[in-house]
């Protein structure tokens, strides 16, 4: 018997059972994870039409020695809570059938993040499900936590989204910034934000090394942000060498100057009681700013600012493992917040040191 | 508050006290992170000369939020268990010194992994305290879970000798082997094993991307594989581009042939039950042997062979994380079985996927 | 006898004599690789305290083979050309000694880059020899080709000014800016830009799978950038996990609206004839935006730009070998130009493909 | 206009016609990265079924600027050479048209590597054109030069092979070995072996980070070692991090004991007058031994050994890149003697120091 292997028995405390749709990719792998290591949740099914049959461990080493299998996602029986981690498009043509068999459903996939169907249309292509847009709740329980307690649907954040709302929030809530100022985003994403499988360009000869321009103009992401801080952003992503993490660099131009006093203030406001939020800005040592790889494997985000006198700008940091605090851990983190669970329940890693690139 | 901040605070189980002595470094890094989270330690000090005051967190990030400070290394409070991640040579000048505080040592260094002072001269240069050398228990349960209760100095065995003797114990064990036959070992080691600091050679310009011969002859860990095992290898090592791991490819050759079958009943029969070991010997998916990264982070090793029939050779494979498996994990291991705990405390973590390199 | 064992012979066409002072680190080492392989260049001496007396293929690998041999720095024989390679600070008090025995000196350092002792009292520490400012020349000859034509003193730009400098110039050039506009300019680097040696955060356990801020504010390539396209720039840099390698990616918003036509005339008619830039905005495949990737071990810049209507931005990138471009080849270039030689000699390599982390 | 813009130009000296048959993969787009920048080479065309009418800078950012496009593979020109830098099991099938057009054929796949059909059944399945196999010449000039001029068919050596006999020929030759010793060979490769497009287990997130277990035993690669050194090995294969390199770590046990002074006589007796062999045996500085990072890009390979005196091993290292001295620049090497012309000739590059994962 391995750590491990007791993936999917039935837990010691109170028990929340659970299903997870598209449990053979990248994050549904990360969910199956986090929940066999969760001391509520009991696993119940786990789907893949396309590894059907073949044991969790033979797709995700982590989960080497368990006994659970894939099952066709058909007949499934009710759980309390279904994590979709399907591409997206297909949780909104299911999502009448997932509530079905489940009271909670928390979707990872871009399906229910925007609040309107105008929305939606504008970055995405036509909903099939849009009454749903409005009930859902954004997963990010650092900006609505109040929101998710109780919550039905649950629409997971998009990673570079969440990297950058969590960076710029407290300029927003301590009236740093007031919507309409020149924010730049540059986005640094690791290669698993293309998921499993991949093509030609995340083939390793190819993607190795790489600092390349993905999406420098138009990304989806930026829906979500200007959603939540009702600002516009100028918004580029790159691709660097690294498996895991976003980090998003976000240069601010406040049209008031503003002190290094007040930046603390805005930040340690919003944060200091935050159990996945860790402040890094300054200091001495070699880890004086966020790094995607300081917070890898943890639901941490990491939070820093540097201020420019010269130009008038803040620099705001913010790193964060997009299949954690940017996908799966952000996820659970949530449904914990909705079924009244520990918040920080099944996510206390804390993360490797040192750790090369994760 | 974050994650991870209530590091050095009293446990609820069964609470034993505990002090890291040279915690700035690697090692003892990954020791206080294995601490912090274990159910059962309540971590004392910290010592570290370099670092005497500065916290804890602005050294191994995921400790980042802890109030704990390294302190000088003198007057030390009594505690129940002391580890040492001091560097080779140090621990056996101080040995006396660390039973006065405690009544258990860890020491993570070379100095009591031999059992004789001729061994220990032969390899290393005069040892300070050889008295000790009989009585310190090698840390590795699988093949000392016996002699491991109740002892009052471990010496956790090299990252190294583990992966070697882990990969190769059970042909022993089963009479595959009987000493005497060929056995060429060629391992593969990440960035970590060389310490922090590191010079010219371990920077990342040079250190990068390399398949680098490294102590391709005479490597001290020879010392540990052929005391244990009994036998003489042929050992070398490469550095290659990752920071944590440690992978062993063991090339045996039998004097008698040997089936697939046997070997499954070889390996099987030492490993089935213990916790930290995954066997990973064909199968299909991407990881069908032991691989670093598949086990990054945790204290596990993973085990797999491969038959050659076209040579009457066995290649053995085991893969660990070398500052788990290779040093805080098993010295945490090999205290909790000394001490009587369950064994798998605090060691739970089963890895990520995917992880680049680790 | 193996190649690259000719290094230091005497050349077949025109010769010219050379002398590389500091020629151990780095970009010392990348001059020398140059030279080596350069029609024209006859090298004479190669300078290095720290080593000297041993063969540069000792610290440098390219040159294995070689009979050259590090020097002291001190009785040097009269040369055509003189290269220093040495640290910031070092010229600027050798440069009367430089010029006794040297009719040109190329400078690879920070010493000579800016036209005024007042700038560079600014950004760096008193300049001890201010009368050269003036009279040196800046070594980017798509931007100062006419002036390095016969120029005694010429100043190597460095890496980040040069990759950002060639991203905004035809902007500037063609009207699109005019000075003053809004541009936040995002680098990414490679190791080597630490130089050799280097200390903790640049070791491989704590440099590996970064994406760290570094100098994210008031970096000195900033009064370089300033200086040479007259307008102020928010600029920050982040190490990344490669070695070679500097991209730019400049944000910039023009005051009037520009459409795709417009940007490809400006660049096109700057850059169209140039031997060492080359064009990559958008396309098919893999490769569609510059890459550091792409061009390393070249003396080529890629540059390409991305238009993004709905926040009047163009993104503009650029990307260079910083060891080449953004050093000892823009040296050797601007050598060329400068003695009258075939541009393009001894810089002739076009990269490799595929490759890693370069 | 760029550097290697003039692709396909009619070169200056002697002009040798060429055709390169399968020009996308890696190795063809090395090879007209190689026949570009050749003094004697004029390319007349290269074929690609699945890109033709592309632009091969589109496909390869080296030859980016080049005019040349991708062709049908049909009604191709008279040539004096064709390379054909096609899949495994294409050119036996093709043999005789190749013929038909050109006077020299040089192939860089498997297919007419093995001397005799009974070897090729053994490894591979059923050759096609196996009268072809006896006058097929191994393209390797350092043990089969004197054949290779005028040779009608070249046959380029696989690179985990060509690195094996590189490091292994001096001890046959010079007597140190017999045939029949033990001798293991355990091969660490780069990405690009897999070539391009790969799948999952080429994908950046599985494949970076890696020590995979690659072809543990069985490999191909075997029947070139022992059919040109007459001796059987015991050949294991891992995958690590990096995109171009093969490094063979040869341990190996005489039947009699051996000195340092007859290795080195050994080694230099073969290969001093070797323009493409390095030798790297011990001495002071990082690179100490062959490493594949040291020759990336360059057609050299780096032999060394060590010798282990207390089980009477010696462990000798080499080191290529396999796209090179493992493929195309082996093969353009091999043309080069095969037609007279000077044996370096377009392949004097020495590589890059520092450099990352090549």
């Amino acid at each position: 018997m391995t750590v491990g292997s007791d993936v999917g028995a039935a837990p010691d405390a109170e028990t929340v059972t659970a299903t997870v749709v598209g449990g053979s990719g990248f994050t549904g792998g990360e969910l199956l994870r986090l929940l066999a290591g969760h001391p509520n949740f009991e696993l119940v099914e786990v789907t893949s039409r396309s590894k059907a049959g073949k044991s969790v461990g033979s797709v995700h080493p982590p989960l080497r020695g368990s006994d659970l299998r894939f099952t066709e996602p058909d007949d499934l029986e009710s759980v309390d809570v279904l994590f979709a981690a399907t591409p997206h498009g297909v949780s909104m043509g299911q999502i009448d059938d997932f509530f079905e068999i489940a009271d909670t459903v928390v979707d990872l996939s871009a399906d229910f993040r925007l609040e309107t169907e105008a929305q939606y249309d504008e970055w995405y292509d036509g909903h099939e499900a849009p009454e749903y847009l409005e009930t859902a709740e954004y997963a990010l329980p650092e900006i609505n936590r109040e929101n998710l307690a109780g919550a039905d649907l649950i629409a997971g954040g998009g990673c570079n989204a969440t990297a950058t709302i969590l960076g710029l929030y407290p300029l927003f809530e301590h009236g740093i910034l007031e919507g309409g100022e020149q924010i730049v985003v540059d986005v640094k994403v690791g290669s698993s934000e293309g998921g499993a499988g991949g093509g030609e360009a995340s083939s390793h000869p190819e993607r190795s090394g790489v600092v390349r321009p993905y999406a420098p103009t138009g990304h989806r992401h930026e829906a979500e942000i200007e959603q939540f801080l009702d600002t516009s952003v100028a918004f580029s992503c790159h691709a660097v060498d690294m498996t895991r993490g976003a980090s998003a660099t976000n240069h601010v131009f406040p049209s008031s100057p503003v002190s290094k006093g007040e930046l603390w203030q805005a930040y340690r406001g919003c944060y200091e009681d935050e159990p996945f939020v860790r402040m890094a800005a300054g200091g001495s040592g070699v880890y004086r700013y966020p790094e995607p790889k300081a917070v890898a494997g943890t639901n941490l985000a990491e939070v820093g600012f540097e201020l420019d006198p010269s130009n008038k700008r803040i620099v705001v940091f913010s790193a964060i493992d997009n299949m954690m605090k940017g996908s799966a851990g952000q996820a659970v983190h949530a449904a914990n917040v909705a079924l009244g669970l520990e918040e920080t329940a099944g996510l206390e890693f804390t993360g490797l040191h040192p750790v090369g690139a994760p």
